[in-house]
């Protein structure tokens, strides 16, 4: 069967054709989802996600925005032209990395004692209290 | 509050507080996840994981263990004296990654063309075919 031309058809099977092993090759490092995680918390400028608290080099930063942009994971939008700045979107298939981040971030509080309880779960609590 | 004195206690914090980065600390790389699959799938000794159609080399995937047991998510135990050889087994924290590769994978199979069906999602067809 001819495979899909989208651009995570170009970036697969680097290693094998598990899902898991292929989806590794695109997040399968300490950077990637942390930057997924800041744009799903609403965070869409290069600075905004520089400035959170692990301070991710700009070069890795600029790294990881590019290849998740070749990916078909983000996509980013002009808001200056001069100089110019762009503002960085999940898309659908960034979107829905939404399970990926949150079962993560649920082992790490299960499991790494004195981590903060994950963001999705302290939004949560204003609810609660209405 | 001082921290619980576990194995996952000494190797957090590496960069914030976040229960993903602290997760991916631990995790966030290409082959760790592959060797917790290998595990789950029932590999228990070093030659079977090194024969995965990724082809782990034995240096990484000697890391990579020997990490896992320092993190208490894998522990090893001996079955041949001469020469020493050892089998590993998921602890409950390793286990636990079940639904972080669980997640991983169906959004593997769902965006990446071409790739097969996450193991667990195949072993559920001959029962259906009872």
């Amino acid at each position: 069967m001819p495979r899909k031309k989208t651009p995570l058809a170009d970036m697969s099977f680097l290693r094998s054709d598990c899902p898991l092993a292929c989806s590794l090759d695109i997040i399968g490092d300490k950077w990637t989802l942390l930057v997924v995680r800041d744009l799903f918390a609403g965070k869409r400028r290069f600075s905004e996600i520089a400035e959170s608290a692990e301070r991710i080099k700009s070069n890795i930063l600029a790294d990881r925005l590019s290849r998740l942009e070749a990916a078909g994971l983000v996509t980013r939008r002009l808001y200056s032209e001069r100089p110019p700045r762009y503002e960085y979107h999940l898309t659908e298939t960034g979107r829905d990395l939404g399970p990926v981040v949150k079962a993560i971030a649920l082992w790490g509080k299960k499991h790494i004692p004195g981590t903060r309880p994950p963001l999705f779960e302290r939004r949560k609590t204003p609810e609660k209290n209405k």
